[in-house]
């Protein structure tokens, strides 16, 4: 375990976005805080003055450093010499892309929230932008940061699972069961419309968490896939339910389901990986424990804290049967987003367990998957590469 | 419970198939005898006359009623006066529908493993032979009668998941994941060779019973399916792992797996359905609960003994909590199969609740869904209708 | 996995109680003819002789075989050239000791329902009577004739789990939690009746159930008990509630907990036991599987099916994944009596798994263990020797 | 849900205890920065002066709040302008209470670990000395703070679980099952030895964990107990296991097992209470969960963010699905001891769903009952009043 670390001032954090209200924000704070990694000085809260002021108030953040424009955020923090050293971007999806790239022009480091953008296309630029400013431009692939899917990765890695055959992953939620975007539920308003979200709604919004987790996992990508998208509440007008087959790099196959639809699913994200030797099976709302089932055997589970690989114990506070949840996975990210920035301080390497984290390159596959889909989906489901 | 029924005298039981060394065999002759309803008097158990006679032998049947060749077992057993009224085939598919037909038009009724036959075409042979013959032609799904997922299909025809939306199912063994049938592995040699299984393996050995229960308990069927089947042992000659997408008449959605690949999976038979209302969950793993989530709210485990269909309460012989498993459902089969012809005998109807027995109708169902699966891989995944 | 068997009559079988509207009778039944082991004959199903020939006539048995006196069907049956061979006592716990006394002494085998008797003296004399006349007395502890119980108490023997520390036993139920036994259910007057149930209420009816497993398993007997019993509900004249520590020869400690006013417990029987190396645990309700935790490492689920004991093995009738129950472990108690019983008929010794099957011995310690808890309690709660 | 607050600037808090090495130092320095109530500026880490100044810097606090001598520090912090408002007492529970009652005579308030003190004696005079000074003395049972089980909690105050009759309460852990303090375990060196532990070891390490979540969600206290003290492992001089029966207030009766030698055991706190109308049950490792379960009915789960009390709510930051874990109930304790702290300076009563935080008289009712074990167990297990 690794509680203590030896004492490293905090970073300091700017929001655009996360005002009063949001969800996602204030998890963003609490898992910034919580190992002590980064302390939140500024904010564009809200593109509203007023609002944007009294979020930041509320957040105790000097008043000069409460935006209202996150454009002037990125040009007055860069100027200041105590700005920010990142920015969490928790807007919704149709500004990640323009707020990501205005910071990394300034020069500073991104947290962005998944999707990191609507299009293809600008991912790819959002891509060769950080490149070149050689800025870290990260990607809150937040369920990736479990200890257990950590290790899950390592034994696939090392081989215990043989040539993988099957990947099994879905993601299923209720809370669009009913037209709640029609009575003012903020969260459902901005994910169900085209001109916030993006083309793809709970395909985009869920879907790319659990492709990414599979990716994670297996060290694969998937090169085509077929969908089929539904619209199950009337008058919805993006994708509440997706189901998809897909296929792998080198043979394996899966399927890949996320809906928003699903009566008394809470966050159901469950990763299964079958191979020729093993399988392994992860549930989200379980995440202390890793399920390893052997060809022929009986089933193990695996605890966090009571596991060996490095990359486990990197991610783990606690040990076995004290669970760590959600939160601690969040603070994972920023963790590994503070080593980043720390070792370009001071010119070394991050610290190889670091390298987990999920960045650009992972955000881009997200997109690349949802355009592929959608254009199965369009084609009235054909095989659709990525 | 009804665990006690008054004394009638067992019917007389034939079987075809099922000798030395066969698995499905020796649970129907436990099915058979459970509650008491039939009596085990003549088999065709071998095609080898020396085998028949000793598996006979093995069983308690009478030398002269132990045939090798089932056509004359038909011929015989109608002719005498205390010949059989029910055979039981439990031979490798190919010989489904010429043995079913053969008792059939001897006029004796008949309980027939699944797949009712290797094509659509022998399927809808049957289907109007069993009905010009006025005789039953029952099929071994077992698993559709657990009294959980009976009581599972009492609460989605009482409205209570609201409209269906979702149908995912899924069948995952492991126990084709080497090159078994190589091997001589009986069981293995037979499944995995196209003249006798039929041209569809894990689809068609489990993929079917997947797609019945899907549809016994959402009273749907499927209209459309797209499939993707793959053979991932080298020199396997049939799918060992089949993925396929479903549209259901009425605008639900699914998802069917069925894999005899997935490292570490026993006989992991699940059923979730989500309604506008609510969802339920089944695995026939642990087949004494039933988990019914409500749309935003908890979720609660139904157990076998407590629930108060009248569904579950026929099918159902002990208290709460002492497990009933595999092969009291399997008996109860046999059960309702005793009832219909019983009914007959007495020129009365079944009971109401013996009409859940799976019959031809089902059996052809099955040989439609496989027929469009097969359809939809061959042409590199399209949506295939039914 | 042992399904067929070659081929041998089946045993003329008895019953004394179990007549309409009793539960566990029924089971017998079943549990008795699902191997095929076993044909009922005869019975003294109950006292009324009306009654009793209205019962035996639903179960088929021959007028003259229905006796309502069952020292007569001891008498009439040992003088029958194809009299029972095997007598099933299912009657209240008062009759255990009287009737199986009747039929030992006419040298029938017998298998008698827990607790063998309401008294250490009964038991006591039962046990040399039954040396005496070398006849089977079985107790039917069927949950120890559990596959994975089996596979556990073999754990124990190999050292598995080290040095044995700790039991921890439990059976929770909660069908008494209301006064029912005034409200005309059958099952619960005689138990609640101290003239028929004996001097003690939960502590025997489920207690001793508890108790045989941690000593089946364990292979360890109780030296001595300290014990607290509770009758919640007003009016009951027998402890419904029963809390017990105990201390086993060897030094292990444990606990024991019987209660049937659980509010919400179905049937829930639950062993833990811990050594030095490692833990197990099982839980009736789920009875395929077997935990098994080391010291500090992960735990392992053991399934039925893929254990390799031969005593598991001798126990198991399918493969993994296909459940079986609470009948099946019955069934297993008269496939094992009816081992023996051949065994003596053949002049040979009974098969080694076998002798795993529950008999005086073990009836006997557990109304020791009854007798010394009773003790306990009623001296205000100090810790008595068995 | 309770994400956001209106800003407030974070409390000063200082701690004794804790330095390199230690493990719960650590998770109460996350628990006091999770959710920004507080910020750690002052300790007394060690008592060694080049240790304690190491593990300050390792910390970030200014050398000059580095103390060596916690007398020290309450003297110094007491007089500074900016001392601390908390001191969070995480050393081995012989200091306990006069490191307590040094900060409460300071004036401070002070957070403690469990147990409070190492008799009833001093408990008595620290639950004296925190009303006369009218300062806060907290008690870090953090357990209780878990959202479910302060919904259980109301459950049972509104009646839901009838009239209270059964509490069965346990703590397992295995990581004392080899002799590890012999083996400079930190951990397990103070915990074995009574000079630094007190008289009790497992039941008072983790058994008054057990003890206080019991009296928690019952409301009920114990009147006498009945204990059974083992010593498993070779030269141990305290007890690794502790097996009790306890009598409540009003007739309820239970069991508790303490154990830390339950070999697989992680930290497996466990609590079931049965009423006459429906049972509870929680499980600290899947704290997300509270399983209810009706008199002769179904079992419900109820999720953390899906259950509507305000006691539930008040101390839930996350959707349902999304688990919290440990560090969130402890962070609960330092949010609701920085509202008791809050409160007062701001002259108010503090807002009721804070008053569920354990303070001094739940930290005397532990030493009560460890006392009355400790009776029990030496006169040979007899029951003792509390």
């Amino acid at each position: 375990m690794s509680v203590d670390q030896s004492y490293q001032r905090p970073l300091l954090l700017g929001m655009v976005g996360g005002g009063e209200g949001a969800f996602i924000g204030a998890v963003h704070r609490i898992a910034a805080r919580l190992d002590g990694e980064f302390e939140l000085v500024a904010g564009a809260l809200s593109s509203q003055p007023e609002r944007a002021a009294a979020s930041g108030a509320a957040l105790g953040l000097a008043p000069e450093r409460c935006y209202a424009d996150w454009r002037e955020m990125a040009r007055v923090e860069a100027a200041r010499p105590d700005g920010i050293e990142l920015v969490a971007i928790v807007t919704p999806n149709h500004l990640h892309a323009p707020v990501a790239r205005a910071f990394l022009e300034a020069g500073i480091d991104v947290l962005c929230d998944k999707p990191l953008a609507i299009s293809v296309q600008e991912g790819r630029e959002l891509a060769a932008l950080a490149q070149a400013r050689k800025r870290l431009l990260a990607v809150s692939y937040n369920y990736s940061a479990y200890p257990m899917l950590r290790h899950a990765r390592e034994l696939v890695r090392a081989g215990e699972l043989g040539e993988l055959r099957l990947i099994q992953v879905e993601y299923a939620q209720d809370w669009l069961a009913l037209p709640v975007e029609k009575e003012g539920q903020k969260q459902a308003s901005w994910r169900c419309d085209p001109a916030l979200a993006g083309p793809a709604g709970a395909l985009g919004d869920i879907g790319t968490h659990a492709y990414q987790l599979a990716c994670f996992v297996s060290g694969l990508r998937a090169v085509a896939v077929c969908a089929e998208l539904s619209s199950f509440v009337p008058g919805r007008r993006l994708d509440d339910n997706a189901q998809l087959m897909l296929r792998f790099a080198g043979g394996a196959r899966g399927a890949l389901w996320a809906s928003q639809v699903a009566s008394g699913c809470e966050n159901a994200l469950r990763l299964r990986i079958y191979g020729s030797k093993a399988g392994l099976e992860f549930e989200q709302e379980q995440p202390n424990r890793l399920r390893l089932t052997c060809l022929g055997g009986s089933s193990e589970w695996l605890s966090r804290g009571r596991v060996d690989s490095a990359a486990a114990i990197a991610a783990t506070r606690l040990p076995p049967g004290h669970p760590e949840g959600y939160l601690e996975a969040f603070a994972q990210i920023y963790r590994e987003a503070a080593e980043h920035i720390r070792a370009r301080q001071q010119g070394r390497s991050p610290a190889p367990q670091s390298l987990a984290l999920p960045q650009v390159g992972d955000g881009l596959a997200g997109l690349l998957f949802v355009d592929a889909a959608l254009r199965s989906h369009r084609a009235g489901g054909i095989w659709s590469r990525l």
